[in-house]
């Protein structure tokens, strides 16, 4: 059964509405990340203001605490939450390539040393899929492998297969029907294994798609090579969710290559170190220049940081360390990110994505690519040791 | 002229309208604090809801960071933190007591060593006043010095005398006729001393008066004490205002004392902590017992958190050191506090105070007053390593 409709394609940009048991969503659309079941310092009814249709949770961090069987007795995920829309969890694969140090693969499972208490816990497919019925997720993903982007072909081939082992494995342990299952194509950045994973994951006629194994070292124009790549070997009649994008001008690229789902940490993540994203660019809002800055951070944006609040306030905030500004400048980037995929799915159905991107391009600058990568390994680095 | 006209008066307890600049207050109220212009993870929107009429910010603080004439040239402290309901500002003589290694104490002025920087600012009485009418609160305190519960009568007499002379300073300082200016009794825990403060203070025909140098380290007993043989000598048409002072057990017994106005970090200090007021006491939620407690942390209560969120949630939080918990905390906590209040103002209207008394304390159990002393010295230790 499809559980997309696509109703506007512009060049291969597209726009659609993808049907859960919590609600439709209006594609492309932007999930924001609460891995422990909270959007970092924001609560659902900010959530719902800033525009989100649906929020990504983590099985494996839910599984360590409260543990899935408590939020499972508690009335599922949605309740534990307060969030009645749609919710999609991530396996725990991910945290197989980001807590690498904490984990040792087999041919099974991946099995983690927890980072809280050091005692072991085994993810097989089959365990990753149940432990994900019982958060009752709209959407959930099967275990994969998910290698670094300096991998040799012989690796990345490997995981791949298991990968592709894993998703059988994982279709056949599934057993509610209200939840849809995704494939996850990996094959790292070698582009016949990505051909290879497409057309084999295509193959299984699931309600939805993945592109895994992206944003994990490699550069921007290695992911966009990737994605265009991949992309024309999944079906047009589902949704595609490339996974762990989603800085503002990646999203532009990217729904320009057929994507319609996206998940990043990273509004929320720059947020909590002052940077805020504007359509010039990203502020560091904590500068000197923004202390007597009499005006909100991006004059025309309605948010309600941008309504109620200056930058000379967010400025103070930071600078005093209040813990309000974690959730003002948290609020201001959802909402970018947020009005952003609005635009191109306006864009998309008036059949003007094309100057769109080009106008979002002539105005954005992305920081540059060495600053990114080093502040996304800093994050990954304050992964490891929690 | 008369800033509050008392409605109600239910043995020595008050209800009453305060009028400022800024709308009226109904008393007893308690004011939330916002040192550095930020209610600790609150915006205005979350103050509104729990019910605050009223919020204090710190003079000293805001002097430091962002500095008083940006205050003033961003508008004021009403627009800078857009809360555009009543303000009081405390002088920053509190801070002469909290802050007591970085800082000189002359016949003229407090010399503080800022903690930021280790710069030099001296705050004379005039100073404190010219500082606080760029702030443009609608109540203004006077510079006054605050000393150790276990001072000898001589220092306590001294610092009385000379915080006298500064309200004398302080008076003919001020020059903005839209800010109310009140006095602070002082005296340590000397009744004599207390009592010819008092007695000087109301003397000066002010507005407003305030019962300083209190929850400084004394026993509850003691501070009943001294509450209570000070309130008589205050003018009966004018609000008091009892500084720093905020336990559910406190508020009803000054209340009780005929007390109008309150202050104190406690209520959002405390749910930072995790601990979350109860109509039994208070609750530390981060306890194992919680884990599972699928019902909202108080069951009657019509705050945000509890009207949306499980004590199990709110218990996950914590446990996984989400920023989302201190909020749900504060918004609980000072939900609680403003309750309290208002049903402590309908029983003074309806004259039935000394049963609701009775009824909050049969119900209500405070720490233990030694975890309590501890917790505080605890708090006051923090302030002086920031």
């Amino acid at each position: 059964m499809e559980i997309i409709n696509i109703e506007h394609v512009d060049g291969s940009a597209r726009a659609g509405t993808l049907r859960t048991s919590h609600g439709n969503i209006l594609t492309p659309a932007f999930m924001p990340v609460g891995t422990q079941a909270s959007v970092k310092s924001l609560d659902p009814r900010d959530l719902k203001e800033v525009g989100t249709q649906i929020v990504l949770a983590n099985n494996y961090h839910l599984y360590l605490r409260p543990g899935v069987q408590t939020i499972e007795d508690l009335g599922g995920l949605h309740n534990f939450m307060n969030w009645h829309e749609p919710i999609l969890t991530d396996s725990g694969g991910f945290q197989g390539y980001s807590l690498q140090h904490l984990r040792k693969i087999t041919k099974d499972a991946i099995i983690f040393k927890s980072h809280i208490d050091g005692s072991n816990h085994v993810f097989t497919p089959e365990a990753a899929i149940k432990y994900q019925e019982k958060l009752g997720a709209d959407i959930i993903m099967p275990l994969d492998l998910c290698v670094s982007s300096d991998s040799s072909q012989t690796e990345v081939q490997d995981a791949m297969q298991q990968t592709h082992k894993w998703l059988d494995r994982s279709i056949h342990a599934k057993k509610d029907s209200r939840q849809i299952l995704f494939g996850i194509v990996q094959g790292g950045m070698f582009s016949d294994l990505r051909k290879q994973s497409a057309d084999y994951v295509s193959s299984l006629n699931l309600p939805g798609y993945a592109i895994g194994g992206l944003s994990v070292g490699e550069s921007k124009s290695k992911m966009y090579e990737i994605v265009s790549l991949t992309v024309p070997y999944l079906p047009d009649n589902a949704p595609r969710y490339l996974m762990g994008v989603g800085s503002p001008e990646d999203l532009v690229e990217c729904v320009n290559m057929g994507i319609d789902l996206f998940d990043c940490v990273l509004p929320t993540r720059i947020a909590r170190n002052s940077a805020l994203f504007a359509p010039e660019g990203r502020i560091n809002i904590s500068t000197a220049k923004f202390k007597t800055w009499n005006r909100p951070v991006q004059e025309d944006c309605d948010c309600y940081t941008c309504e109620n609040f200056t930058a000379a306030y967010l400025h103070h905030l930071f600078r005093t360390k209040e813990l309000l500004a974690f959730r003002l400048a948290s609020i201001h980037n959802l909402r970018f990110i947020m009005n952003l995929m609005q635009n191109m799915r306006e864009s998309i159905k008036n059949h003007t994505f094309e100057r769109y991107r080009q106008e979002f391009h002539s105005r954005f600058n992305p920081p540059n690519e060495q600053i990114r990568k080093d502040q996304k390994q800093k994050w990954l680095q304050s992964l490891k040791r929690k």
